[in-house]
């Protein structure tokens, strides 16, 4: 890489200004799919790795190195500040966060306090800083999860296919709920800035599940509350990115909420999603991660239709429409990250 | 219920004419919802009961009786026609149907073979003609699955969280892949035809999965073999119905196929569902399931939200935006029907 971090490619993209080549990254570049990475897994849990700064950093960079991507990501979960400030949570292999006690009355609350984040994970900043030194003119993207797909667990207790206790609550005691993710949101809110702080030059929020809910109930029940994070960032500078699954029908909403690119997934070319998001904000995605696991002969026609609905025009940030899935050979990751570069 | 079959508010608003009172039908109404089919299932498996006339007659037959809904459908599932001609199938309390051998070559395709209702499931056209003479003039509706849906169960040999196995193979092998899409759609047309001889007075067809699928990929891979099915009907001169979870983007490529209704989930409100379905089909839906395990008080003001999107333009028949989930309370879905008739 040449050039200053602040012309870096992604985050030039990011602000819509005209790049050299397009940037590309991957939601879960850093993880399973590396075999670098299984090899310290073997040793240390997912939580091991997040609250040691040195392997945080390590497999942080490992996807950098191997596919030349134009970021690296913050090695976190969207539930990191939550086991941080001591709630039960635990990630189970090949299933995903599973909560102690799940939260759906007010006493329930009583297990969240704000995160300071000093003092409940200092590492992720360490790692933050040790990233950065590393990583020269190469951005890197701070992590958290969004207050509805953070909360959809808490109140589940774990990944859920219906959300019908979040719903539930979300209707039946709509005070409760703008509490629980109005706190939430203020957690995520601690982390990003701590990360930016220690030296992250963008964000993103991770509203996965965000797509269960309609328009109408993610812009009363939702967009508040994540809009608290945007706007209490608005004041560090760096480009907010937003991101959920199957969120063709809110992604106007996701960028109203504050962000300055929103990721969209495969079910909705780019060119579609930029006209829903509108012309003041970039663009991110939306390669199916599923096609990834197919023969490159199947991966590079499904890419070039990415690249020709996004177009020349100033603000694609390339990637997948979800995060890289476990058996993904790296390989097309990478010959993947030099078509994006060379198209 | 008084007036005539041909008559029944159900198939006038299917044919977008005016009814006396808005239609309303649930998707799995008859099912674990239901104590008397609870009490049925502990004597006898799903297959059990659809392989006797009298069982299946009887559990489509409850929700009818016990809701007052205006139509009935017949109980079926989608893969109950595989069964038929011999393919390994399994229905898993609690997992959904699990084949023996997936479908991944041409080899496989061995298993399929067409099917001849009369001699491989008389027993459907039996239940049919049980069912209709009980209903008078409420109308019962026919049900198979669509070919991308029940090739996503046959790939990936069970049910699937991303459809690799699936969405490989549609792009690898194009030619394999019509083919298995085409002898699913000709086994699903034959089934319906079968339903419509002995009795049933429309019909619905499942593409439950879609929603998984971008346009592009839907148009030319499902499409040409979902609109076998519905050609196939033509003659017949009932009403077709369509419908998918997530399908925001292929509402109107699902009535495309052919279809004179199409279903829509929650995410998408009626109006909006209805634009995107063009003004010469009618729609059904499309009330979050989910909401369905919420007390009344949560129930209520949803149904009314459902109903001033679908407005008072004829061609909207009240229904959920996918089945009725197993743990909802019956007499919910009751007041729901009996708002729905007088709202």
């Amino acid at each position: 890489m040449t050039g200053t971090l602040a012309e870096a490619p992604f985050l030039r993209a990011c602000r819509r200004q005209p790049t050299a080549h397009r940037p590309v990254w991957f939601m879960r570049q850093a993880g399973r799919s590396l075999p670098e990475y299984r090899k310290i897994r073997e040793r240390a849990s997912m939580f091991e790795i997040m609250r040691d700064p040195a392997l945080t950093a390590e497999v942080t960079l490992q996807p950098v190195r191997r596919l030349g991507v134009d970021a690296a990501i913050l090695f976190s979960d969207i539930v990191t500040p939550l086991a941080a400030i001591g709630v039960d949570v635990d990630i189970k292999p090949g299933v995903g966060p599973v909560f102690g006690q799940p939260v759906r009355t007010s006493a329930d609350l009583a297990q969240l306090r704000p995160l300071e984040p000093d003092a409940d994970m200092p590492w992720a900043a360490e790692a933050v800083r040790l990233v950065v030194a590393e990583l020269g003119s190469t951005p890197l993207i701070g992590f958290a999860g969004a207050p509805f797909t953070v909360a959809s667990y808490l109140v589940e207790g774990g990944p859920s296919r219906e959300y019908a206790n979040t719903k539930r609550l979300m209707r039946t005691d709509p005070t409760l709920w703008r509490i629980l993710l109005d706190t939430l949101a203020d957690i995520s809110l601690a982390t990003l800035r701590a990360q930016i702080e220690a030296g992250a030059s963008a964000v993103q929020v991770f509203d996965s599940w965000a797509g269960t809910l309609s328009a109408a109930d993610y812009e009363r029940y939702v967009l508040p509350s994540s809009r608290r994070i945007f706007d209490g960032l608005a004041d560090l500078g760096v480009p907010r990115i937003h991101f959920g699954v199957g969120t063709g029908e809110l992604l106007g909403l996701m960028g109203a909420a504050g962000a300055d690119v929103v990721g969209a997934d495969w079910r909705v070319p780019i060119a579609d999603a930029r006209t829903r998001i509108g012309p003041d904000k970039a663009v991110q995605g939306n390669l199916d991660p599923v096609l990834c696991l197919a023969p490159w002969e199947v991966v590079e026609p499904a890419a070039r239709d990415v690249i020709a609905s996004a177009g020349d025009a100033p603000g694609h940030i390339f990637n997948l429409g979800h995060g890289v899935l476990p058996d993904t050979n790296p390989d097309i990751l990478k010959r993947l990250v030099d078509l994006v570069h060379s198209a």
